[in-house]
């Protein structure tokens, strides 16, 4: 019998990465899938890697005998992309968490792909910066690139997308390239940097990504509103995007999530009712008007009372109460797995398909509260799937669907923010049409001719 | 003798063109370059599209006879992106100027590629929206949207490029794409809206733009500070975005375009010294805050007096003379031709960059007024070239060659907003590198595998 071409690749690799690639069963298994809900698949082998250089004479060599490889992060990812479903290589970039510069003057940085957003974040903070792109997860800043992630800053800061000016890539065959550059803005050639954002691990390795950072601002303020009716919730929503208010943060809670955090984040003073938690950033004059017209909007709309405060204790209990909004769910029904849909469409059309997702939530029987960064008219739902019904999964996914499929109609998108990965794929042509699907496998041919990255994501083929 | 290729288009296109197909000699010196300073190339024939299907029609024809095809909208590039240095066809989308779609609620709206910017604007004046990006041109959208334009907002509101929400594109072959769609984020698959904007042409032709407009701000007003040295001049700058004060437009005119302003706009009260011009959109209070905060930092530099007013009249007059600057550079050395140069430059590098500049120019002994986008690390100069002075080309490309390297030495880019085309190619390389370039070119292979898409812009071959 032949050696595998992993076998090769992994005995090759040992010269320059020693004990740091990996056979070793535990390893593999934490290298089988995300924090998602598919089938985990073992690689081969996983391999941490220490530097660019590393990664580009891994790529060589995988290039060289054909076999696949698959970045991985934090491991946060709710669309399969780390499972390696072709096996071949885990390749592990969470041990590169350089922070190699921070630019003050220029508000920039050049960091390392392990890095996460948390240790980003604790680097600067001495230096009145901040990076805005807040997924709630400890993800690394690599595979928000990679994802095209955002989270609740995005309505004001934009993603990741934004937030990038240049990274550094490693190709399929091991060559290095560097995409962007260090000024706001440019119109010099194809924008290679975007077309790598998102592009999941699949067009080229990620090893370091300059960011655009922004000022701490001057003064935060915090702000919560109650509604009778998610109706009225969402029209509020929209009235304040459309008055321009720069608001920073405007999330969106329905009855159900709001009465899981209440009981897992023991929030006092708030009812079961669907709720906004908004954030203003500026002056202290400046925020304190955006508050004061948010709060108009919000009367007009019938909102119960409008709680604001500059307090900086307060508004973090509210924000972690936010981002523990899953855990909140899970709470809900222990035991229970969770699967997040992430639609995102029109904000005109945000009313009818929050209000169509709830009625096919109530239809499926399951429970699935509703949370969304609805300024830019995305929500997710954490259906939860009790290990205990068997049937549950199956009700799960078709729940799921019908989310999607209302969100394609109403001329949205089947992913906001947590990507493609397996669990998108079958909706992609159904979006972009089988001729715009050719040209992105075009490219994908031109950048990785012999398909060994991240295989089986984004397309099905 | 066997026909050309291009006859055989050009009389299969006459079935669905039939007039709109021309090989009448003015207009191909029409469509035989921009306002650049390359040598003018006569098209073989003129093509006047009306449909997206007359440019698939078009396109098939082109690509079953392998002819060249240049876009053009309205002629306004500075880098001849629409000379078709290749002959073929002219491909002119100017007179596709519908208004297709304006969605209120949403702030976006759908257009074909020769709406300009200019009847956009007047479209959406009375629905209280605005589009931002405005280069200092009567240039198309789609053009824009090609070359990655930007302008004076650009340092708030975003280039082109943070404002296109999708594209309609038709393929080198004659298919037709839709790339991205009507929501404010997504994370799909690959940003082919991305790839595409700044593409110039060489990738697909654009026959319908869905932009991101904004709202019209409550308040606007205006201001302006002289300096008694362009340093001071460009700390303000520096000391206001790092403030992270939202200034709407922030330009500086040193002071030989200012002298030049102050003579061919009227502008009274005025010194020819270094200057910046200011707008601040907000609420009333929010952009008298925000002129305060700008104010101080410019008193603190050493501004002479801080001039702002609410006036619109006022405010319009001097806006006008900023984009009018071209024109009372021209008017310094009457029947001289003008090179714009257009490096950017991380903004902590901006004074040396500038500083350094005057510096080339002194050298030169030729007149050239620099004008620029500071907030973003943009500017330009103008350089001017008399017809009667032999050897003035000459030393004008030598002198923009000085002022493209600096740029490059000091992290910038040779090209902020007017693109590479002809006049940027011999750059591109030493600004991103061998193998990045070699991507693009895998890119443009795969997307045009005959090459027929303008032939000949941002790659040397």
């Amino acid at each position: 019998m032949s050696p595998r071409p992993v076998d090769a690749v992994i005995a090759a690799a040992r010269d320059f990465l020693g004990e740091r690639i990996s056979t070793n069963q535990a390893l593999r298994e934490q290298h089988s899938r995300g924090e998602d809900t598919t089938t985990p698949t073992l690689p081969d082998a996983v391999a941490f890697a220490g530097t660019t250089e590393e990664v580009s004479r891994l790529m060589t060599l995988c290039h060289q005998h054909g076999v696949p490889v698959t970045a991985f992060g934090a491991g946060t990812s709710l669309e399969g992309h780390v499972n390696p479903v072709r096996g071949g290589i885990s390749l592990d970039l969470s041990r590169m968490t350089a922070v190699l510069e921070v630019n003050q003057e220029d508000m920039d940085c050049l960091v390392e792909p392990g890095v996460t957003r948390h240790q980003l974040n604790d680097h600067l903070r001495d230096q009145g910066l901040f990076f805005p792109v807040d997924p709630g997860s400890h993800c690394t800043i690599g595979g928000m690139c990679a994802t095209r992630a955002s989270g609740t800053n995005a309505v004001r800061y934009g993603t990741i997308r934004e937030n990038v000016l240049g990274l550094e890539v490693v190709l399929a065959d091991g060559r290095v390239i560097h995409t962007g550059g260090r000024t706001r803005k440019a119109a010099n050639g194809y924008d290679l940097t975007r077309l790598l954002i998102g592009s999941e691990g699949t067009l080229g390795i990620i090893t370091k990504v300059r960011l655009r950072l922004h000022g701490i601002p001057e003064a935060i303020s915090g702000a919560v509103c109650q509604f009778p009716t998610l109706a009225a919730c969402v029209e509020t929503v929209i009235a304040t995007m459309q008055a321009g208010i720069p608001v920073a943060r405007i999330e969106l809670l329905d009855e159900v999530q709001m009465d899981a955090c209440i009981r897992y984040s023991k929030l006092e003073g708030f009812s079961a009712l669907p709720t906004l938690f908004l954030e203003f950033h500026g002056s202290p004059a400046g925020v304190a008007e955006q508050a004061e017209t948010v709060e108009a909007i919000a009367t007009d709309m019938g909102g119960l009372g409008f709680a604001w405060t500059a307090d900086a204790e307060a508004r973090n209990k509210l924000w972690k109460a936010r981002h523990d909004a899953y855990w909140a769910c899970i709470a809900l029904r222990p035991g229970s797995r969770g699967i997040a849909t992430d639609v995102c469409v029109p904000i005109s059309r945000l009313a009818e398909a929050l209000l169509g997702a709830k009625e096919d939530i109530l239809a499926s029987g399951l429970t699935a509260p509703i949370v969304g960064h609805v300024g830019d008219g995305n929500f997710h739902t954490v259906i939860l799937v009790p290990e205990d019904e068997p049937d549950a999964l199956e009700r799960a996914w078709a729940l799921d669907k019908a989310i999607v499929a209302r969100g394609l109609a109403l001329g949205g998108t089947c992913s906001g923010e947590h990507g493609v990965g397996l669990g998108k794929r079958e909706f992609l042509e159904q979006e972009h049409g089988i001729e715009a699907l050719a040209v992105m496998r075009g490219i994908k041919a031109s950048l990785d001719p012999k398909g060994i990255l991240n295989p089986g994501k984004i397309f099905r083929n």
